[in-house]
């Protein structure tokens, strides 16, 4: 998927909305234990009941991986049941010297069709550029995190107060494009997005953190925003949790709904749709 | 294994060397490929062949996971294969939110069996925290990689002119021990070797980047070493693929006993052994 199809996608639908497949096994519903893949099986039916309201999904592969095997297995099967129109993206957070990205990149995209994966930027651009090779393909580089320590790192400061975050930003832009690189910063870093935003004006933002980690989405999405909307808002547990009976794609569908609807007459709002 | 497990095993077989098993399905020898599982025949002949000349080995992830389920279970049988007393490091440059570095630690630490996990910083302490929850287990962080862009980012300096990588270190001093992290700086990086064994006396440096990479392993020992060695110098491709024969575990010892006897002469000439 390429830049324009994403926007297509977003005013199409109306809607921004990422789900993260956060699947832990302990954490479904019981009543699906009794099937023969229950993680592929929980993941099937939250695409089948969300797939028109989401222009991405957002597998995390620490929950597959902590299976062996047999998670891989219901990863694969997962990204290749997505629909061709939505975003695949692996949260996969890598970053390794170029030989061993070579390797990555090989996985993420030709094993597993993923078709965006979010990588750490510490070891620098000769470890981003393997992906880069792939047409259509994004890599989706951590630049500011939702998590309370980031900001011992993130906020590293040189001598003219730039924090490394916005180094990381910058640096990439002499390597990369909008066309093939996203940004994830965290929905509950709402003044710096408006400065990162002002760095990147035409790229995307993968911003996590809306729901249970406590992001604002009105005011996230007011302050981001660009003329192509320009972000992705992910929301997890508080969707495909949001229920644990027999039949809680209902509840996940009713959850999903209610983001989508904000995102409409936000996107509204804005002149966009 | 703990500390003292790894300084015992060094001074036991006289010897810093970590195999790095970056196993690569196009590279290995062509007579292996009638295997049922070529990945772990090739790992478990490397491992016959060496295991009384090292104290680790550190599977690379990429190289398993582009394999998708089959190359988890290569991995998985490969770990299982390794003997007790060898350190098995993940090399798997991870750093997510703590809901999620809890799943990649129960991935590493109890479904892999892993010793030891290298890490991404770039997240902060609350990405390390999980895996520092169990007990003899280590986290391995990047500090300064071998890799060229690796300054772009690394070398990014506050005011007072220190470095990212000086402060990821003196950050994590804060709350990590030496009984529980190591870090990885490039065999490249002499210079800053030594600065770096300044800061973090006794802690254990993991150092890739010797052999292929061009890493000099006498100056960057002698300059590094501690009353303990306090390194673990990592090799990949210039011994796993140091022939492609039938018999190429012959040429694989050979060459990893060539660095344990110049490791070996390095510990005398230290008054380590």
């Amino acid at each position: 998927m390429n830049y324009a199809n994403i926007v297509s996608e977003i005013r199409k639908k109306k809607s921004y909305l990422c789900i993260g497949l956060d699947t832990d096994i302990n954490k479904i519903p019981k009543s699906l234990l009794d099937f023969e893949d229950p993680i592929f099986e929980f993941n099937k039916r939250i695409i089948d009941s969300t797939n028109d309201l989401v222009v991405a999904y957002k597998p995390n592969l620490a929950f597959y991986e902590s299976l062996g095997s047999k998670g891989i297995d219901s990863l694969l099967k997962t990204v290749d049941y997505i629909p061709e129109n939505i975003l695949k993206i692996a949260d996969a957070k890598r970053g390794d010297i170029g030989n061993t990205s070579n390797m990555y990149a090989k996985s993420f995209f030709e094993t597993f069709k993923f078709d965006a994966v979010t990588l750490s930027p510490y070891m620098g651009k000769d470890s981003s550029i393997p992906y880069l090779e792939y047409e259509d393909k994004w890599i989706i580089l951590l630049a500011l995190t939702s998590n309370n320590s980031s900001i011992d790192i993130q906020h590293f400061k040189n001598s003219n107060q730039k924090n490394l975050f916005e180094h990381v930003i910058e640096d990439s832009l002499e390597w990369s494009s909008q066309e093939n690189t996203m940004y994830v910063v965290g929905a509950n870093r709402v003044s710096e997005l408006k400065k990162i935003r002002d760095i990147i004006p035409n790229s995307f933002i993968l911003i996590p953190g809306v729901g249970t980690q406590g992001g604002k989405l009105k005011d996230i999405s007011l302050n981001t925003m660009n003329e192509n909307c320009g972000i992705l808002v992910n929301v997890s547990r508080d969707i495909i949790y949001s229920d644990s009976s027999e039949i809680f794609e209902d509840q996940v569908r009713k959850k999903a709904l209610e983001y989508k609807i904000e995102m409409e007459s936000l996107l509204i709002q804005k002149g966009l749709v």
